[in-house]
This record gives structure tokens, C-alpha cells and sequence, in this order.
């Protein structure tokens, strides 16, 4: 099942995207509902509510996306350095010493945040804030989604609470991820957190084992499978949870691929006018231009 | 000002506190509103509308405080290592190198988060999780409560953008803070932000020199002025905006005196059966037991 939010005629509404990927069906849902995309879709379902009742299908070249959880009930979990030949490529960048950011390959996973306000959609820009970083950085990332909250919950009963998965472009502003230590503020900016193209149940995607893929323009820069994954999203999920209850809808970005802009000498920053796309396997596209 | 939130015989509300700290007026708000305490109402200051209607003062010793946002917009801004004693003592505990932390003396300021379903209010428990971590530690810190929102926000405007503050004990894993290298699964444990015992408007406290002071039972632990801040409240406003929109109600955990529990040798972790209060000039006092 794909959940897609969207505004029809500039309304919010949300709804399941046919398996052809040519009509959504509105889910009926309140005014207040629509604006906050699937999540109190995933709500529902993670409370074992059936889905609400549907309307007539609509072509979905008709509707414009908007990102499926536009305002996240909170910041949304990322993970640092999660994959082994990025991690690698991280250390090597000179980006800092390999101490500040847990060593070349962390012995634990690394948690930070971005904040819900920095969400976009589809085909959203991506603004640079020129006056304050121009040294802005793509990360293609898998996304769980959570369904069943909780906490304390283990390994092996993990993956019964991810409900599925989206696309999320982790925009880093390198040099202030890199100055102010922690790195919720360069993580944080503004349209930082391109997400969609829609949210993609479990069963339609393998996130042990799917492909990555990322795009500058017309030349591949990431391109890997969750397979290179330091700590897997078991891991992650009995890491997180540990201390801080999980609630539905609750978002883990699970870390980035080699081939982020600092891994090259001299590193390839995004600039105004180019436009990354991403690819994950079982998911779809998600597309944004840099202004 | 001073804006509560409490339960009156069990039932949400916001008012305000009166001078003699006796009783409460409460305001007349919906009940969806009441539940979120004085967000809504610094909301509404900040876009220029007068406070609601108030109802018949009631005994302050007749309510239950809860904490006065008790469930805040985004994961709150909270600042690492910002006075200078306690950035010494921190690199001299051995917790890490740093090269990790930003170094002895930050040079940019720190900034993390904490999940905002971490906080509670006045008297409610601090749950120590016994089989996750046992190095809890306290971190007594003003915290600016933003009124007027704002992207790009000067430092010789950034007071403007001050409804008030607050009091939030900045409780950590320590253990958990150095493994995972950034720290917002360490700061974010459920029950970690206790908050309170009110908001308290900015004619009320002078943020850039008031006293905070920190007691473990009877044992004064932390006791320095705001003076002694490395980077000031405008200096840290002019940075976390520089990227980021901030909004009404966002609140600025400005870091934390000299004095922490992994300051001393061996550390004095907190433990089952202890309170710990703090008190911050101008405000009031936040008081919590441990269990």
C-alpha cells in the first residue's frame, strides 16, 4: 500500500496510490486530518482502526504530492555514518577528526535530529541559504516508518513495528555540521528535509535489502544497497527505543550511501539550478531542484 | 508575567500566577487548548492579541502544576558546554576528547535536542531505567522561551524575539551521551526535561544575569550566574535562526553551570530516593525526585 498526501484543486487530502501509479483514492478524512498527511493514516492502522472509507479515484497527474508526513509529531531521528564505505569515504574527507564523529566505522549508531518545519515535497526546492552556507551536501536515505509504538523493544521483535518506509533527502550544510559539533543546526535548515515521492507499506519493500540511488543532474552519485548497513534497522529500532518510547509515524532516516559531495576533492557542493533525484527500490522517486 | 499550566481536579488549564505567588487566574481557553499549556497563549501574546478572558482565581496550593509547555511544538534547542567553568570541568572529567565536544572552550555554539515527549513538570518523577543506564546526571538551565518568530534574527534584535523564560533540568545518560557521539539519545530518555514550574515573562527575569543554583538533597551542586555564559542569549538566537525558522513557543535550553555529577571524582550519578531543585533567580524553584 502506497499513502500519498497531496493538494487536490489546492486542497490537502491524502490517499492510497493505485499499484499502476496512475489514480489515488481520497481517503475521507477531516479538513484538520488532511493537513497532517498519512500520519494519522498510520495512526489508525498501528491502533488496528481499518482504513477510512474511500472516495472516487483521481488521476494523479491531476493532484501535486506534498511530502506524506508534512509536520512530523516531532524531529525526526537520523542516523550518522551507517553505511561501511561511506563512513569510509567520511573519515577520508577531512570533514573532522575521525573522533568527533565516532571513528571510522562507529561502535555504536549515531543519532541526531532534523526538525519537522524543514520537510518539503516533491518537487519542492531546495533553497540555499547563500548568505549563511553555500557548502550543501545531498544524502539519499532509506526512512522507516513507524507503526506500533513502543518501548524497550528488541532486536527480534523490530521489525513488526515498522510500518513501512519513505524517501528522505538528508541536506547537510557541511560547514556548520562540522563547526557546531553536534549537528542538529546544519542538519536543521529550512527545506532541508526533502521527503516522499509517498509512504510504502512493509510488504512492498524489502529495507534489508533494497537499492539506493542518487542523482546530481544527469550524473549518479550514491548508489548502494541497505545491505552495506553498519547497525540494521533491528539495531537501530532496539537502540532508539531503549530509553525513548516510539510512537506511530515516528521517522528514522537510516544514514547515507558513499558518494556524498565532501567525499570528492574538491568537494561537489550542490548548487542553484541543479536538481537531485533519488531512487529507492520498492519506493519510488523523490525529485527536488536546488534555487 | 508568570503563565502555569495545572490540572484543576484533574481537568487541563493555563492561567496566570499572581505576584504574592498565592493564586492563579485561570484563562479562559478551549479544552484542545488547555492541554498544551501556555503554548497556545504565548502564541497569542506573540501575534499581538490580548490574553483570553479569565475565570475566578483559585488557591495555587489547590492545583497540580504540570510542566508549562508539556508538550512542545519540535524537539527543544539545547546548548552544550556554555559557561566557562563548566566547559573545563567537562573536558577534565576524561568524559571525552575534545576534539568530540567541541573542545575546552566551544568556538561555535553546540546545539542539540530533546524529543518533546521527554518533558515533565514540577514533583513528577525522574525515572532512572536501571538495566539501560545508571549514570543519570542533573543539568540545571535557563531556557529561553521564544515569542515573536523569525528567520535571520540579528543579535541586536534577538531580545525583541524573548517572550520569557523558563527552568529545565537537562537530565542525561551520561553513558549513552559519550557512545552514540552525538547526544540527543542520551538528553532524550522519557522523563528527562523536567520543566517548570512556569513561564515567567521577560520584564520578570533578566536572562543575561540571574542565578542558577542546583541542590541534590540538601548538597548544593551548581550555583553561577548567566554572566558567565560563552555565548549569549542573543548569540545563540542570531545562530539557531540563522538556518532555521524559529516560532513562538520554541524554547532554548541554554546550557548548564559547573557542578555536574560527572564533574566530580568518582562521578555522583543520581540515584533512586534523591530530589533535585533547582532554583534560578527570578523565576521560581523546580523541584524532582528520582525513582
Amino acid at each position: 500500500m502506497k499513502i500519498a498526501a497531496y493538494l487536490d484543486q489546492g486542497r490537502p487530502a491524502v490517499g492510497i496510490v493505485s499499484s499502476d501509479l496512475l489514480t489515488v483514492l481520497p481517503l475521507q478524512v477531516s479538513a484538520a486530518e488532511a493537513q497532517l498527511g498519512a500520519l494519522p493514516i498510520v495512526e489508525r492502522l498501528a491502533a488496528g482502526q481499518p482504513l477510512p472509507a474511500t472516495g472516487a479515484p483521481v488521476a494523479l497527474d491531476a493532484v501535486k504530492l506534498v511530502a506524506p508526513i508534512p509536520r512530523p509529531r516531532r524531529n525526526i531521528f537520523c542516523v550518522g555514518k551507517n553505511y561501511h564505505a561511506h563512513a569510509k569515504e567520511f573519515a577520508g574527507s577531512g570533514f573532522d577528526s575521525s573522533a568527533k564523529s565516532g571513528g571510522d566505522i562507529p561502535s555504536a549508531p549515531i543519532l541526531f535530529s532534523k526538525v519537522p518545519e524543514s520537510v518539503i515535497g516533491p518537487d519542492e526546492p531546495i533553497l540555499i541559504p547563500a548568505e549563511v552556507s553555500t557548502a550543501i551536501d545531498y544524502e539519499a536515505e532509506l526512512t522507516v516508518v513507524i507503526g506500533k509504538g513502543g518501548k524497550g523493544i528488541r532486536k527480534e521483535d523490530a521489525l513488526k513495528h515498522v510500518w513501512g518506509y519513505t524517501i528522505v533527502n538528508d541536506v547537510t550544510a557541511r560547514d556548520w555540521q562540522g563547526r557546531h559539533s553536534q549537528w542538529l543546526l546544519g542538519k536543521s535548515f529550512d527545506t532541508f528535509c526533502p521527503m516522499g515521492p509517498w509512504l510504502v507499506s512493509a510488504d512492498e519493500c524489502d529495507g534489508t535489502d533494497t537499492r539506493v540511488k542518487l542523482w546530481v543532474n544527469d550524473e549518479v552519485r550514491q548508489d548502494a544497497s541497505t545491505k552495506d548497513f553498519i547497525f540494521d534497522i533491528p539495531t537501530l529500532i532496539e537502540c532508539v527505543s531503549a530509553g525513548i518510547t516510539l510512537y506511530p509515524g515516528d521517522l528514522i532516516a537510516t544514514g547515507t550511501p558513499a558518494g556524498v559531495g565532501i567525499g570528492f576533492k574538491p568537494p561537489k557542493y550542490l548548487k542553484s539550478g541543479d536538481v537531485v533525484r533519488i531512487t529507492i527500490d520498492g519506493i519510488g522517486e523523490l525529485r527536488n531542484p536546488l534555487r
